[in-house]
């Protein structure tokens, strides 16, 4: 998988490498199951620094994107594609909340949110930055 | 306006307060030019530290949702509600799209993208946590 990383921007270089991991995951690309590199050659790949794929790895481990075996390897977790619980999608609401009140605040109308929110999907599905 | 702190939460207590005060725009209940407490006043009625009331005021001022005018007070910045600049826009896709990304890897539908955006709307506008 191709990983592009924004080096200006706001958001930190291990965030952006586990965000597009899951990109990955959502587009199909990377699927459970599949092993991912390790740290070292993961950083030696993208010219990062070992700390910043271990903290990348490290929290997609937490969220359960990944699953670090060791002496066995990096794998995409069984879970990372599942039907959303209910506790998952209370999970959701709350961390899209601020975000959407932000949106509000914008002036914008449910249809041109739901025009964004479709736009963002195309733009994931077709890895379009 | 009621502001509402989960101590539990893993989001910090400073951006608790601090997005409630956005929603507070959002739902209209907080007016561009209305004045809000002194980082002390506000700290004493929430039972709060100084310090994280500073924190939220700060990060308010830097998304332009509060203006704080020294000598005379804190108020809700004129360009907190306004029509959403293509700029706008572009941040709230940028930062809904990780959060999208891992919808999809729980297998959201678009139509259950949709109907979990409205029902967040509809919370913030009838203050529902």
């Amino acid at each position: 998988m191709f990983i592009e990383i924004e080096a200006d921007s706001t958001v930190p270089i291990y965030l952006q490498l586990a965000q597009q991991v899951i990109e990955g995951v959502a587009k199909g690309e990377l699927k459970p199951g599949d092993s991912l590199p390790s740290v070292r050659a993961f950083a030696a790949d993208l010219g990062m620094n070992m700390h910043t794929v271990n903290k990348a790895y490290h929290y997609l481990e937490e969220k359960e994107f990944i699953q670090i075996v060791s002496k066995k390897g990096v794998f995409i977790h069984e879970r990372s594609v599942r039907e959303a619980t209910e506790k998952d999608t209370d999970r959701l609401k709350k961390e899209l909340r601020p975000m959407i009140s932000e949106a509000l605040c914008l002036n914008l109308s449910t249809d041109e949110l739901q025009a964004l929110l479709n736009d963002i999907v195309r733009d994931i599905k077709e890895g379009t930055r």
